[in-house]
């Protein structure tokens, strides 16, 4: 079997595992690290694995769309291609196509992005006249222009999975729609029974397409996505539909993704609800989700993958992480600042690349002359952050002090 | 002796030679990489080391600015301040007062960078009105306006002595004046006779104020400036008096930098009139020259030390160096070509870490995407490439094949 998922320990909806895939092993819970265009913004892959990354998410959409996911194909697939040697993921397209697709029909769903900072327009109802972000939907799938030339294109999620399966990493998300935590409770509905939809026609495509190795065992994974925006009932049906769909030869998806775009206070509670209701063996990924304070609610919850573009968005801007909350290393205190540049999440000085060789005043400086190396070496800080909080959360699972480390940390972390 | 310079091998005015220096040693000849305001631009230092470079060469005027040279001292000095362990210089800062100053006074020399591509209007004399690179010039030193802000700076040969010394390098430049190389012969006498009387004081200044170890030598170098542009009778005075220039004590320079803009045909012609003349025991630096086409004349003419921004500026902007000269890696055919990026100086496959591990297609496809990677590796392909290039002249020169390897590379390299 080329996907295994074992749980180490569990406690309440909490668990410690690993998932075993063709490239390498993941331990869970992990922080999945985001390389949209296959490449994670500003570092090589050697910085990405030294920093304690186990796994690189990929975007469909954009790959799709630049350079193309037959040429993705035809360069190795995307470990290959961008030269990362560990597991490798891609979500399905859903969410940019929602997202980013710039508008020319209506059945409009408008959201903003998953766990990033607000976008400049896309947060304000206001502006939608100005620059609506919409795609029209039917049924069979979803036309959309581009966020490039303005070109149509379409996805359906037999589309989604012929071009994962191009793209080639080891995990695959089924084709899902997006919708905003403000939409109707009608749409809701709809729209998640059309994801249920599209779910089925996903694992169907990639059943019958999937790779298999000697032993007839899939060499790729594929996740279904619950939706079902804040609504209890929605959530619970979704985990369900999901949780138990299967092809007609009986077999189900490998994992699961959570979707949909959280107002935070409601976040935890859903993934619980939903986590409830999945089936306990298999790996349970929430999107798009990744601020430090996140991530003990929901693995608190039964999340055990996560992936987020703000450490290294937030890192090109300045803005670092440490135990006490953000810093943004530009302020002009840290221009004379020759001590370390952050804590960890621990308050120890971090052991990171850059706060290991670099000091505040240094790092200060690249951000003021507008080096490139600021964004690589603030990312990398970030990054070592981010996947080295979920390592230490895995470990405080297994040594059962999560509860403790949950509230030194968030006490300390929100103080700021 | 913190500095020592042996020469292994002579051929006419060629050489290959060592500088030994607190840091380390610095085989001769030698490209010298750029890292302008203490950062090699996309690069950190271990990739700068990794490609192989030696010695790294910052900017007097721009760290002056920016962070302030104080800061850098305060820092640790250069080399700690960035985290490079080996070899460092900086220029004197005059190049960058005469070329970037802006206009608040006469007396102005106006010049095109140093070996770099020409800038929007530096090169063009009709767009003096809108916006004058110039200095105001006196006996004692220069002033100018900052290139950040506008405000106005005062450089005198003590002064960039005393900056230099706070930034803390290994091995320093005299403060000089760069003139055009199209300034009329009677500015350049007047230039040069003052460069003359600021590399006098440059080295009183040095030797009373340098660090020196426990047996009172110099723990840094200072390496006087030939100037006289394209004239044969003042690059030999310049040479003459540079070279034989001594405090009162009897300490003369420790080596040289043969400075000015030249003209490519004359530049050849210049450094063999220049390096006739210098004391032959001591390096020569060929200040702001490094296109792969220019070390054959340079080195043969007796040039130990190059530098230039061309290779990492040019990488930029997606143009990598080959064999056959070169190539702009978002050319369309770029984007499904799978095979090798580049090829090395000897039109093997290039032995880089970007040829080594990515394909053509996925540089191509991170210069389309905008991504900061595309910086990096096509800066370490062109670093590589020089570094190795130099390298490539220095063992010719040992096993007595400079003309054969001079003659076959320039005629696949001027072909394309």
């Amino acid at each position: 079997m080329s996907f295994l998922f074992k749980i180490e320990k569990k406690n309440g909806r909490m668990r410690a595992g690993k998932i075993e895939t063709p490239h390498g092993v993941i331990e869970t819970p992990a922080f999945v690290t985001v390389g949209t265009k296959a490449t994670v913004k500003a570092l090589t892959p050697e910085q990405v694995a030294s920093l304690g990354a186990q796994v690189v998410l990929a975007n469909t959409y954009h790959l799709y769309l630049e350079p193309g996911d037959e040429i993705v194909r035809d360069g190795g697939g995307l470990g290959k291609f961008m030269n990362w040697h560990g597991p490798t993921m891609t979500d399905s397209g859903g969410f940019q196509v929602f997202s980013l697709g710039a508008a020319f029909g209506k059945n409009a769903s408008k959201i903003s992005e998953r766990g990033a900072e607000p976008e400049s327009v896309a947060d304000s109802d206001e502006k939608t006249s100005v620059h609506e972000a919409l795609a029209k939907i039917d049924e069979d799938g979803v036309s959309f222009k581009s966020v490039i030339d303005g070109s149509v294109h379409r996805f359906t999620p037999e589309r989604s999975m012929e071009i994962q399966h191009n793209i080639g990493a080891d995990i695959f998300f089924a084709f899902d729609e997006c919708t905003s935590p403000h939409a109707p409770y009608e749409y809701q509905r709809e729209a998640m029974d059309r994801t249920h939809r599209w779910a089925q026609r996903s694992l169907d495509y990639h059943q019958k397409n999937v790779k298999r190795d000697v032993e007839a065992q899939p060499t790729q994974a594929l996740f279904g996505i619950v939706q079902g925006g804040r609504h209890e009932d929605l959530r619970k049906e979704s985990a369900k539909v999901i949780g138990e769909m299967k092809t007609s030869a009986g077999v189900g998806f490998d994992g699961f993704g959570i979707g949909g775009s959280f107002d935070k206070e409601d976040m935890y509670t859903v993934v619980g609800w939903v986590n409830d209701i999945l089936p306990e063996e298999k790996p349970r990924h929430l999107l798009g989700i990744g601020e430090p304070e996140d991530f003990f609610g929901g693995i608190e919850n039964g999340a055990d993958l996560f992936d987020c573009v703000a450490p290294t968005r937030l890192a090109r801007t300045g803005n670092l992480y440490s135990a006490h909350g953000r810093i943004n290393i530009k302020n002009t205190k840290f221009r004379t600042d020759f001590g370390v540049i952050a804590t960890g999440p621990d308050e120890k000085k971090c052991s990171c690349y850059t706060c290991t060789n670099y000091t505040a005043a240094y790092l200060s400086h690249l951000f003021r002359a507008n080096e490139m190396e600021a964004a690589t070496l603030a990312s990398i800080h970030n990054l070592y952050f981010i996947v080295n909080l979920v390592k230490m959360i895995r470990q405080s699972i297994l040594d059962d002090t999560f509860f403790e480390f949950k509230k030194d940390f968030l006490k300390k972390y929100r103080k700021n």
